[in-house]
């Protein structure tokens, strides 16, 4: 697509560019929704932008497990309904709300801020793991969940984490490998399908 | 996707929420993008912020074309290289971007703001119609061509522009309809190939 730059409006151009620095939004994208944005009121316009604005100066990062925040400590560690023995570690944001959105977790969350990728030239001291075991270590904690990436680097990140925390007196889990609800077997890859058999439960308790 | 309002953060929620409103722009797209935007710097996120609201606030409608613009008159009617007599009808904004992208008109815009559709209460008292005729008694112009949608309510417009500017000593054209460049001919539609055939052309001039 052309640059509208040199024929008609330079506002337009401008708000296209921008729009289309946003992942998976190409100029195309950009121009139908800048024409949108023209065909609603200023004031609309003005939430939409001040809310990327304000949300991104004045967020912060939960003081306890790193989540993203309002206060000091987020709504979620500060919830007395919620179980602050039980701790979920994720590796980001992302996972926090994937998670929440189950509604099966009752528990407080740990986010790293990353997984252990040597590749990417993440290690141990760029994540938020000393926080985690100075927090095993202050609060009385029973079970640490780990909700990691099935990847390597996934993996990798459990291992570690396992290694600092197994001297604690915590019981130390992680989330279900298997085949996905609805899922056929036959379309099941072979690692998956060889994890759930490991995995088997007994039925009376599925 | 659960309103992530009660558990962690309303800046976050209010974010996502604004995004989403946009066409085609669902919660977890407007989630991934919000996410996105957490890891730009605060000047990044203002930069979109500001350009989206001063796009809006700022913008005008040039006086003779009523395309958007950054002056009383855009910059496609005011650029000495191009041939003021020859005027292009088109439906909206998003019609001077496909033309202009084409690069082969030279000519200047005439935008109606939409086009007559009885179904939608749209008469031609609520487009930019009285206008372009006033442009055709006061200016010198030569031709008009009509790049209207081939569809009913663009040949309803066309015809109503046609009566009113018949009496006119100009040319009215109409863009060709026919096959698309790259179309094999047995998957075009009838009435496109018919066309196609009553609109043929010499040979030597294709």
């Amino acid at each position: 697509m052309l640059d509208f730059n040199d024929t008609s409006s330079n506002l337009f151009a401008d708000a296209v560019n921008e729009l289309s620095k946003l992942p998976g939004i190409g100029k195309k994208t950009a121009t139908r929704l800048v024409l949108h944005l023209l065909r609603q009121t200023n004031a609309e316009v003005e939430m939409l932008g001040n809310a990327l604005i304000k949300m991104r100066n004045e967020i912060i990062f939960c003081k306890q497990c790193h989540n993203i925040s309002d206060t000091e400590i987020c709504h979620i560690c500060s919830d007395k309904n919620r179980d602050n023995s039980l701790v979920c570690v994720v590796e980001g944001i992302q996972d926090v709300i994937a998670i929440e959105n189950t509604q099966q977790f009752k528990g407080v969350y740990h986010v790293l801020g990353g997984i252990i990728s040597p590749i990417d030239g993440i290690g141990p001291n760029q994540l938020n793991i000393a926080d985690l075991v100075t927090r095993v270590e202050s609060a009385e904690i029973k079970e640490i969940i780990f909700a990691l990436p099935t990847t390597m680097e996934g993996d990798t990140t459990g291992f570690y984490l396992f290694r600092k925390l197994t001297d604690f007196n915590i019981k130390i889990t992680t989330i279900a490998k298997g085949v996905s609800v609805g899922d056929e077997l036959q379309y099941a890859d072979e690692i998956t399908l060889g994890q759930s058999l490991l995995n088997r439960r007994p039925f009376s308790e599925s």
